[in-house]
């Protein structure tokens, strides 16, 4: 239906490789965009440009950055005792709008997951090996997901800094704030309990 | 928190004000792209400036096209009797896909509503009554959205085209198909029953 315009149909295929947009997606984005103005559709595909020309990771903790090293690596106020692992740039984010962590990170960039033919290998692992030969830890929080692969890499990790002396913990299970006990599911109810704290 | 990433922080902000967009999914699209090859991302870009370069409106019937006049106002087999006034390109396409229709096309690139201060001089009517003077009809078929706005449309749309003289006539509401009639509106079932057709 689209064959007499190349170039808009062009544009639908390149937004439908997005994550979360189908083709009517596209077809939708494109018209808007067709709409937009000139300098609005150029800001974009400027903004695109751009962002894939400066941004990268750091070189230390694998976070997005636009320098060498990131913008936490990168601040002498940071605690380097403490190391908080995380599987992609986005869970560390949300950390540090908790503002309840003030230690290092290292992105991972996923988890183990063998039955996708994910090994150590395949996540920054080697870099952090390497990366602890220099830095020494008093501990590690370990932030992977709570998922299946997530809690497979956490044990995998606890393991391996256990050997090394270095005290490990997890993020707490718990309720989450605001909830109605009565609607939170049993594990979570278990965990709360098991980790119960004194007032 | 992206303070230190301006470039992503911009993009962010530029995916962020594409139609059904929130701040997360676009953090969630440009973490996807930062991610992406560079290839991908500039034939994105690329494919942008491309459509916002060569895609305008047929000079005729204001349906989207890279020449001056769209593929429909250019093919001779179509019968240029008929005329579909629609309110988007969107809905032209729909109608193409039916192959119920081999007509021409008038996209009014909205519909009347007084409300929004939208009138007839906000839509493609002054282009359509002056095409209208070149282009003798036989009938016009009012496509406008069952909205309020596009149902006030073909109101107002077929009382002047009565007052020339052409047979006007409106998509047929009715049970959609393979619809279960237990399910339906009882507005469409009225409309069905009054709009009945000798089998």
């Amino acid at each position: 239906m689209l064959g007499s315009l190349p170039s808009f149909a062009r544009l639908t295929a390149e937004l439908g490789k997005l994550p979360g947009v189908g083709s009517k997606t596209a077809a939708r984005l494109a018209f808007h965009l067709l709409r937009a103005s000139e300098s609005d559709v150029t800001a974009l595909a400027e903004a695109l440009l751009e962002m894939k020309r400066k941004v990268g990771f750091c070189q230390r903790c694998f976070h997005v950055a636009e320098e060498s090293f990131c913008r936490i690596c990168r601040d002498p106020a940071r605690d380097s005792r403490r190391l908080c692992i995380v599987q992609e740039p986005q869970d560390l984010l949300a950390i540090e709008r908790s503002h309840a962590y003030s230690g290092l990170y290292h992105v991972l960039h996923g988890a183990l997951s063998p039955l996708d033919g994910i090994g150590p290998e395949d996540l920054k692992l080697p870099q952090l090996w390497q990366r602890l030969e220099q830095e020494p830890l008093e501990e590690v929080l370990l932030a992977t997901n709570f998922s299946v692969e997530g809690e497979a890499t956490a044990l995998y990790l606890a393991k391996l800094f256990k050997e090394k002396g270095v005290r490990v913990t997890r993020l707490a299970h718990g309720i989450p704030m605001g909830s109605d006990l009565e609607y939170i599911d049993t594990g979570t109810v278990q965990q709360a309990v098991a980790g119960r704290r004194e007032l």
